[in-house]
């Protein structure tokens, strides 16, 4: 049997798990998914308690073997990426770079708009990396989809109403030079809307989810080492850690990962 | 002049803001308010991580000088009192007991009805102490209206639906014995919904804020010492600590105040 390698995968909480899942799919290998649920939500928090969070976290993963780092949490790789990087020797991948390469392949009108949580919208990483692969952006923060997607309300009416007035404000007004073609799902909750949103979008507007960008991104790194993933394989190992109730992680993250969790240890890092 | 009490206030964020506004109205003291705002919602978690943040954070208070100590956060109090109370020299006032006794003031029926976040209902906290005093209870988990509180949607169509769904559900069947005449706000941010949940509720349902009684039982205590709040006393020395950025505890702080928020300090009560 070839070794296969170990891929820390970490979030905030278990929104991240959409990006595991993902990758499960993609990339031959051994997971390991820190979720600091504990301390979450990162969105609505200042740029140095998530950089704080997000490198001990990083660290946590690396301890445990980690070969490689996916950053899944939208908000600390748009706040965190340079500070976990310079806190671990492993490579590390964050979710905003992959998403804002897919929405440049897809966009035509080389316009894209980005919703996301509050810090990751008002830390303007996706702007930057739009612009970087020459796209126009504006961004919207859509604080409440997180909530009611906890709530397990992802095609409730409620959700509706509250997307619909989240788009309409990013919509409003009318400007000649605007024709966005692109919507990045900026948020690892978001994927779970994917459906509802669709409804609500104009048909000419695609969606961009920044979890499966990004495992694809993960894939075309690993697959030259090769480890393709393989109708074939063994299946992964996956093991989780919460800095918060296992018991919890485990009820709300088969609603993310699409099937029951097993191996989740809770961990305290507060003070390593 | 004579020395004033210094009354230590713990929540974890803004929300027992509301608690802090009735007892400057009430108690003549200075004030320490502590905000575990990188931490935060405590709601949605487990007992042993809402006790391990509650106690560091009333430790914090002691140290800062306080001689009481108010837990204006439900949650704390539900999960966390005996932890806080055996961790600290001075003496502690949670919001559960005050909100049960004025309830029990309040009901000819002698059955209430509570709501507070999933932390607080799961624990059965207010029941007990309901049951203490005399009343029947029944408890119901509304998570969504801290974070629509928090987006400022205090009287949003949206926060109106959604409080009519969890109504609805905490009413639904038919019961014979069921004769309820008191509605619980059993979390600090529900004041601020105390119009809204006015009009949605049967005219029969008094509300009563854990918030308002709490700031009477803290004045019945101080009261005897010889420090009622006077029309000529002097304003209160106010000082906040927040764990997240200072900034943004201003300005969410001032909607539940009410008034505008100056001293506030970030501090780090990780490793302490």
């Amino acid at each position: 049997l070839t070794r296969r390698p170990i891929i820390g995968v970490f979030d905030s909480g278990v929104g991240g798990l959409t990006v595991l899942r993902e990758l499960v799919r993609l990339v031959d290998a051994d997971y390991r998914y820190f979720g600091d649920t504990a301390r979450l939500p990162y969105g609505s928090k200042s740029v140095e308690t998530v950089a704080r969070y997000a490198v001990a976290s990083a660290q946590f993963l690396e301890r445990m073997g980690a070969e490689m780092l996916v950053i899944a949490c939208n908000t600390a790789s748009a706040l965190a990426l340079d500070a976990i990087r310079s806190s671990v020797k492993i490579a590390v991948t964050g979710v905003i770079a992959p998403g804002a390469e897919r929405a440049a392949q897809v966009s035509r009108t080389r316009q894209a708009v980005v919703i996301g949580t509050e810090a990751t919208v008002s830390s303007h990483a996706y702007c930057r990396e739009l612009a970087r692969v020459g796209l126009k952006a504006r961004e919207k923060a859509c604080p409440l989809l997180v909530p009611l997607v906890e709530e397990g309300w992802t095609d409730h009416p409620v959700t509706e109403q509250v997307a619909r007035i989240y788009l309409d404000e990013l919509f409003a007004g009318e400007s000649q030079d605007r024709d966005e073609d692109v919507l990045l799902l900026g948020c690892t909750h978001y994927p779970l809307l994917r459906p509802l949103l669709r409804r609500l979008l104009p048909l000419a507007l695609s969606i961009v989810d920044s979890a499966e960008s990004t495992a694809q991104a993960v894939a075309a790194m690993n697959s030259p080492g090769g480890h393709p993933a393989s109708p074939t394989r063994r299946p992964p190992g996956l093991q989780f850690f919460a800095t918060d109730s296992g018991e919890k992680f485990r009820r709300l993250g088969s609603r993310f990962l699409g099937w029951e969790l097993e191996n989740v240890t809770h961990v305290d890092i507060d003070h390593g």
